[in-house]
């Protein structure tokens, strides 16, 4: 008899636990479903995938001079996001391996070596993960700015599937300005000639928008340079938004997240530790030769493309919103 | 009352379960202790490091038609060894490895990058082993067999520290009358002239002689390629001490085990699919021009550093051993 009621002692107990815990999970379903914790559980699911070529990484570029490292240095701002300064390396990897891409359409060695596409691919993105990971601090959304890796975003988002690519615009002659009166080296452009350098703008401009336009806008997004400077807030937003990153005012002060990992081999160093400044949109004006002014439609028809007035030696951009007018504090 | 009794009915069951458990415990133990599971043990641990740059990975290489295809069909024979053909990536990504070091020290991008020297391995040695395991069938012990990678044998030792190296050896004027007789393609050589092969094969003896003494008894050993083909049993068994893997006699009939990895662009392939050979060793008797045979002192002097007579035109290499007579069968 004893022992019968200790077994039913035993047994209510354990009822009570059983209530207990199940009160707990109850209340804890229901603290989860709270906005912001549902965020937060989401977030981390995004930034730690079983597989790391899921991260959710964001590639910044575009052509050279077009305003790619003031979007990385407002990017950084954002206490999740790390860029950290142009890899060099990973250029330069993917050149090679259109080498041998290139080589194996010629000889079939790489297969026959048992070296499939696939597995080249995997290789490459292990070698970039562990370089974009590990040369600079660790964060929950890493990205790369090495501008001309924008050449290969349909690469990229193939060994990538959840990269995100945010492709700078701007116009080509302010871009070319920049480039000839800071004689800006890029391997196989003669730096010197107004001409020379459009026409480059206008082939790399072409592959980009033709990429990005392929990729979608769900993971391609082109940001005008222009619209950067001038309504950084509406603009910034929208990328956020893009990028399914909360946005926040720190993107907007970026000047003062400036960290070390700002290159001092960076060009455009100098520009972004003072804050948006709209000098950079006009100070090509007058500066384009004539002849070359005058042949801008046959030279660089992308201008037209992108919305540029080819015929308009002195174009205006819009107009600068409230907090850049400093009406506006965040 | 009779509670107790199906208590101690219980804890008496226990104490037998108990003492069942700890005896095939003791048993297992005991049986654990045998030379056979403990070598088991040991070979497990080894090629399941937590860190997989530790695998204890195999490179054979050396000048082209040194027989390095050879050793790694023999290699291949061995049931826990794969090398896979050829892959030709990893001798380019190295090349490309050194291009970055040697830009490095003029520019110190990468390190301003924060692409550091140890990152720039780690992302390499990824590359690599992606490759090397993927490129062909699963195995204990993974093998690579890019002839010329081992001029990078001591990087390589550096990223991954329990590589071992077998470096083959062969009299440079066999591997210059194979290379110019098929014209074998090596960039940057003129592979019809006999004079300017032996400069490479001395060239790149020196260079791979220097490494190996370098790296130590423990890491690289030098395989004489006719001691390979006559003497296989004793130079087989060397080997394997040397790669702590157990010799069986698999590797002395190579020929029967040959897989579809061999691959067809690999020159040395219809050679390897006959037992071993020995018509090979004296081909070259008589096809080195007079000029050259003369200057030979002068042109291959690692001729001498391996043992080999520079002024005899028609040297012996010893005795074939009583398996290649067919004398005894294994």
């Amino acid at each position: 008899m004893q022992c019968k009621k200790t077994c039913s002692i035993a047994l209510s107990c354990l009822y009570v636990v059983g209530f207990l815990i199940s009160c707990k999970v109850l209340l804890y379903e229901e603290k989860g479903e709270t906005k912001e914790e549902k965020r937060a559980e989401e977030m981390f699911l995004r930034t730690h995938p079983v597989n790391e070529t899921d991260l959710p990484l964001i590639f910044v570029g575009g052509m050279p001079r077009s305003g790619t490292t003031l979007m990385r240095t407002m990017l950084e701002a954002h206490q999740d996001i790390r860029c950290g300064p142009e890899t060099h390396v990973l250029p330069w990897l993917l050149n090679q391996v259109h080498e041998w891409r290139r080589h194996e359409d010629k000889t079939h060695r790489l297969a026959e070596a048992g070296v499939e596409p696939n597995a080249l691919d995997i290789a490459v993105s292990k070698f970039m993960l562990e370089i974009i990971k590990f040369h600079a601090a660790p964060a929950l959304f890493y990205c790369n700015k090495d501008p001309l890796l924008l050449l290969d975003m349909i690469y990229l988002k193939k060994i990538f599937p959840n990269s995100k690519f945010i492709y700078m615009v701007r116009d080509g002659r302010a871009s070319a300005h920049s480039i000839v009166s800071r004689t800006v080296t890029i391997v196989g452009v003669n730096v010197k000639s107004y001409r020379s350098v459009l026409e480059y703008w206008n082939r790399i401009s072409q592959r980009m928008h033709r990429c990005c336009h392929e990729l979608g806008e769900d993971s391609c997004l082109p940001v005008y340079y222009e619209q950067l400077v001038l309504q950084p807030v509406k603009t910034t937003k929208r990328i956020f938004e893009f990028l399914d990153i909360d946005w926040c005012t720190d993107v907007l002060h970026h000047e003062k997240h400036l960290n070390s990992t700002l290159s001092k081999f960076e060009r455009s160093t100098d520009q972004v530790q003072k804050p948006l400044y709209l000098d950079a949109l006009t100070s090509w004006f007058g500066k384009i030769p004539r002849d070359v002014e005058k042949d801008m439609p046959k030279i660089a028809p992308m201008l037209k493309t992108f919305g540029y007035d080819p015929s308009n030696p002195r174009p205006t951009y819009g107009e600068p919103d409230d907090f850049v007018l400093g009406k506006v504090h965040y």
